[in-house]
């Protein structure tokens, strides 16, 4: 019975169109040209080289995208336990009528030239947009991007601001800053200046969101422009920072991007917990991982300083989630954002979803994200969570406390799609 | 099957009569009056502001109590899948009849007038004592409480010492202990003395705990009396101390504490974790949260001390519920208690009391306490724990473990009521 | 639907011959003389204690086994609900023909004279590998094991180096290392000599890992030999070291057993997160507990510096799975290993396997390891695992995913056999 009803919530919920709140999506090629685009996604690189596949097979300079794909598809048997390989296997179903239970050695070739040919049809970008229920993307965008050549209503602009906030000590940084702003950076006060022509800039293209990931032990508190100044100065002259000085411009910056927020109505998303490059010799972004002793008390003074500013948090570690669920039910401007990285496979997912669903006001709930690099990923993504949030309303809803079935599908549309459109104003 | 089998466990747990240990009942206004009581509890008013409810609206000074509730009724959709709702929900349809699936601005009315009518019958606080199966309640006593114009073996006394532990420092503790024991607290001897009187009182009126709350970061130790003297010369002459100093005032008054327990046989509550007004600007008692990055071994040294004291500990992260399996799995002294706060919904609850009965020794398990200050809450609280209770009992030793049902039962009945008596001697 | 298929699942993955890849058996004494050897393993004697039989019972000098087994079992019944009970029955019932729901005052002398005399059987070491379908088993060797006088193709070395680590301040342990390696430990080169003669010895004995436990603390980082020198000199004339210098020499000594772990192509067990001593008047080996705080991160220079060693991990806090899960899906040459001691619980277990198959290369999981002294625990310590191995094969792989039956098996097996005979090239 709990299955049958699992299967009816999860009917309506596939029947949603959905607006994607978080992705990577290059805009200019927002859909795959060749399986290697899918299969060159880190989550498949560097899986294959934590199988054993050599680095430098894998990043081989001017490896032709059919010859990449066949060496990962050597290693794929090792990986075909993962629910990432099962996206994939659900992509080449779905969209290139694949139906063996494997990609081998055997198969993958037919696979590759059959998906290369569905891929150069014309309306490919449409066709996976329709096929997956895409209504909207939104994307991650450089703060020096023009956004321009793009439609910004399909593909809504999200201002990404990692660099401005740890990698301000690089000269490229500074270059790039200036150029996008034609701002001249010489002390706090220009940069800060700088940093509102951005938030200007993105919201006459109608960004929706600014976003950062922040290591696990960033904690951002105020800094006065006294106290940056030299630190900045220091920076401009080309000195290397302490520690502690680097530390210091990054939370004057990171504190005027959330009083630009407040300014500019802007939802301000944080991904918290990861750690760079901490396996050097891994593939090309899958060398980033975490340290779990992290704690959203790093962010009450941010959280208490701007309650006009949403905080759409995302966190790396499942151990996190119930400061997440907690901090979510206290802070009114803190709102759960979806299931992020290490944490988006099914058993953290359906854990993490039953306790915000149980403690979080739901309006305060954005449901998932894809955080894909290729539109093709949505499909089987979004799919995944659909079929856990439809059990978790079945068993925890309608089976436990008597909800109708229409009033949990309600809760799972406003959680999949309608707290996306009033948090971020989409 | 399962279901069914979980079902008749779960009818023999609920013939179950309950003695309550611990809450914050006010044992001369233990039931509630109007539905602004139940729903001016800080779970309702805190998710309403979290939902968006400014504070000024939920606390406006002189408020109507009706008015309160209306006010708080216009959020109540927005909360409706949380479990504190449901507990709300359970607690208008157990007791006042309620049948509609949500308190809307078309019946709330109408629910108000009924529960108040109800409220008022002279037997009201009987009524629920009954209804609720409930004989003996916990109190959490303010330490200068008198004790005294209600039935203390009813309404058991509890010495809670919070502010002994860390408001010392302020002139008022230090005001209401000299009145409450009749002793000038001029040095470490007179505190001490102080703090005996207090345990003395408390025992002689039928105390059968003393419990505290602890920040995450708090570490307890053995001070001598020659270290804590000239800080508490400083704090005497009015002096603000510095953290170290505090810490240090704060370590001696705990260890005061544990000793006296063991000198008068009380079992010590700990309740671990939570940080106080995080939240600077939420409702009153939603200001508080947590620091995950705490562990069981800052309480290595206090453990070791006093074997002869037993503490029953609650732990507020979900993710330090392990920790607390494996200490009470080792110390003989240690129980776990309960599911505190930020952990006690159903996802969390499952998940610690599975691991729970798994692996502590059963007479060391003090299941579910209501953290009540009215008392309607006991019966969908205790309800929610007992039908966790019943399906584990039902999965993991009937199912599993081929146990009899009689036998299943048998655990559950010691995990809700027998290890209360024997552990807290009521 | 589910139950069934999980049950066949089972039967096959019950057919199945075992390499144990991780015990304390003593390979000159096997298996069990008596009850007593298998009721004193400290799971028993702590869970004993911790319910409240005193320790000088226990460990009461010159304690005839048979009243030892007697005095634990007083406590039994308050341990009946805890998992490592059911262990206990269950070796009860499969070797013994026990048929009585639990041990009591009533029936433990026959049992344990029932045992006794089957434990007397000339071949009983026999008959329990082969009922427990155990083909080789993994030992945790001293350093100064001579490995003499037993079938090290059945009881396979394993060279476990705590005590060079983190004792080498000792004088016994100096002079253990000294009589083994007959080499004068005179300097950093010399010592770092003998280390390698010890891996010349047990390599030369079919030793196939190198095994450590450590402290949530320990950060291992390669240490120079100049700057360990003076550290050396230090402890070598008997000077007491500072924590600083002792953990320079831990790592020291930490950093070379990882490089003659590449040098002689042995895996390299971690077995991270355990505090000795934390309860210091607990009974033998039930003295040990953990701090949760603690993060692979800490391994970081490590993983990264010896990418041609395997690093199979152990965790002992389950908040610490994700990362393992984690750090084995970046990381080559990390491979997650078994559930460890406080871990070893079903509800823990059925989390950390499903995370692990949901997310790293199953190439790359150890499932399980008994961590046994006695070969009497295989039987129900691998039951235990095989039954929550089944159920999330039938869930995650056959109903969710859509395998066959026989493809969740050949995973089972490769998760519960196949990758102990590569990893370990066994």
């Amino acid at each position: 019975m709990s299955d049958q009803l699992t299967q009816r919530i999860l009917g309506e919920l596939e029947a949603l169109v959905l607006i994607d709140p978080h992705t990577h999506i290059n805009p200019h090629a927002a859909a795959s040209t060749t399986l290697a685009d899918i299969m060159g996604y880190h989550y498949y690189t560097e899986l294959a080289h934590s199988a054993g596949l050599p680095k430098e097979q894998i990043e081989e300079p001017g490896l032709d995208p059919k010859e990449k794909v066949g060496r990962i598809v050597t290693r794929l048997d090792a990986l075909e336990n993962t629910t990432q390989v099962s996206w994939l296997l659900e992509i080449c179903q779905a969209f290139f009528g694949f139906d063996d239970i494997s990609i081998t050695a055997d198969n993958w070739e037919a696979l590759y030239d059959t998906a290369a040919a569905k891929m150069a049809e014309p309306d490919w970008e449409q066709q996976v947009l329709s096929q997956s229920k895409l209504e909207k993307v939104f994307l991650t965008n450089d703060f020096d991007d023009p956004l321009t050549g793009f439609d910004t209503s399909l593909y809504i602009p999200c201002l990404r601001t990692d660099d401005l906030v740890f990698h301000l000590t690089k000269v490229e940084t500074r270059e790039r800053l200036e150029k996008a702003t034609s701002t001249s950076v010489t002390n706090a006060a220009s940069l800060r200046s700088a940093i509102g022509s951005l938030f200007e800039h993105f919201t006459k293209n109608g960004a929706r969101a600014c976003a950062i990931s922040l290591p696990p032990d960033f904690s951002p508190r105020k800094i006065e422009e006294s106290t940056v100044e030299p630190v900045l100065a220091s920076v401009l002259r080309g000195d290397t920072l302490s520690a502690t000085d680097a530390d210091t411009l990054s939370c004057f910056v990171f504190w005027s991007l959330a009083e630009f927020c407040a300014e500019y109505s802007l939802p301000f998303d944080l991904m918290i917990g990861v750690n760079r490059r901490v396996y050097e010799d891994g593939v090309f972004q899958g060398q980033d991982l975490f340290d779990k002793r992290t704690s959203l008390i790093l962010y009450r003074q941010l959280f208490n300083a701007f309650p006009q500013v949403t905080f759409p948090v995302s966190v790396l570690g499942q151990t996190s989630n119930q400061e997440l669920v907690s901090y979510a039910w206290i802070f009114p401007n803190v709102v759960t954002n979806g299931h992020w990285w290490y944490s988006n496979i099914p058993t953290f997912i359906e854990q993490d979803c039953r306790s915000r669903l149980q403690a979080v006001p739901k309006t305060k709930q954005v449901g998932y994200y894809s955080d894909m690099y290729k539109l093709e990923f949505a499909l089987p993504k979004f799919g995944m969570y659909r079929r856990i949030l439809a059990k978790v309303l079945a068993e925890d809803f309608v089976m436990n406390l008597g909800w109708s079935e229409e009033r949990a599908v309600e809760l799972g549309k406003l959680n999949l799609r309608g707290n996306v459109e009033t948090i971020f104003k989409v």
